[in-house]
């Protein structure tokens, strides 16, 4: 899969979160082939969940894989990844990571660095606005999702 | 809270998740006066779940929280977190991390420590045994657990 079409389909997922009322991430894991194993959108809101960022719940909707599948796929998400999304591709060895951008919020990717994970980041034009749009309109809640005080 | 007390009360976790045929992994989440504000345990196999490790799984119990509940919370686990569960305790702040045990796994905790956590390990005998006698009977979903090849 291009970077571009991964990072769309993320965008999609982004844009089903606002479209929710919910924070606008959205990720995409990917395997070897090119094909999606599992797809997601941060669900704070929706869910009610602290921990549904949009990488973990594309992980959560691809569900268990073998090892060597997390090995060998790329995760496209819409955002840098926070400490917890970088932790969880730290743990199943996920060797690469395409980020649409990082101006809003920039987590741990230099951590997944690092660690030997090759991030790209593609410096997405609509991930950035729409994003920048949440954050003016919600800050309270974007705050809350990266564990800042407001 | 006191220490053993905590771990305790992950430990109950952990029981209960050996119990249900699940990896006897446990944590308790426990604000600054004592008050214990989500418990949970591994649900990889009852749930189908990659991501719901223990702590996560506390995490969610807790539900969402104010930023400053969680910098001055305590978390509870049988066993040193992955990196995952490192990532969400960063992710939140959280300051005291208490480990029933670091010998069958030592996740990310020095990471935990060079970001300012104070960690504690308390080596306890009980988190230890469980923890040893499920890898010994089901190694491959302990493996999968841990993004480890088998």
């Amino acid at each position: 899969m291009a970077h571009l079409d991964g990072i769309l389909a993320a965008y999609a997922e982004a844009n089903k979160g606002y479209e929710e009322s919910g924070i606008p991430i959205g990720a995409v894991i990917v395997d070897r082939s090119g094909k999606i194993l599992g797809m997601g959108h941060n669900q704070r809101i929706q869910k009610s969940s602290p921990t549904l960022h949009a990488e973990i719940a594309a992980l959560e909707d691809a569900g268990r894989q073998r090892t060597e599948v997390y090995r060998t796929a790329t995760l496209y998400t819409t955002l840098s990844p926070c400490s917890m999304c970088t932790g969880a591709i730290l743990l199943y060895k996920i060797p690469r990571v395409v980020i649409g951008e990082n101006v809003n919020f920039k987590g741990d990717e230099d951590l997944l660095r690092a660690r030997g994970v090759e991030v790209t980041v593609v410096n997405n034009q609509d991930c950035k606005e729409l994003m920048r749009r949440f954050i003016e309109e919600r800050p309270e809640e974007w705050n809350e999702d990266i564990g800042e005080a407001a």
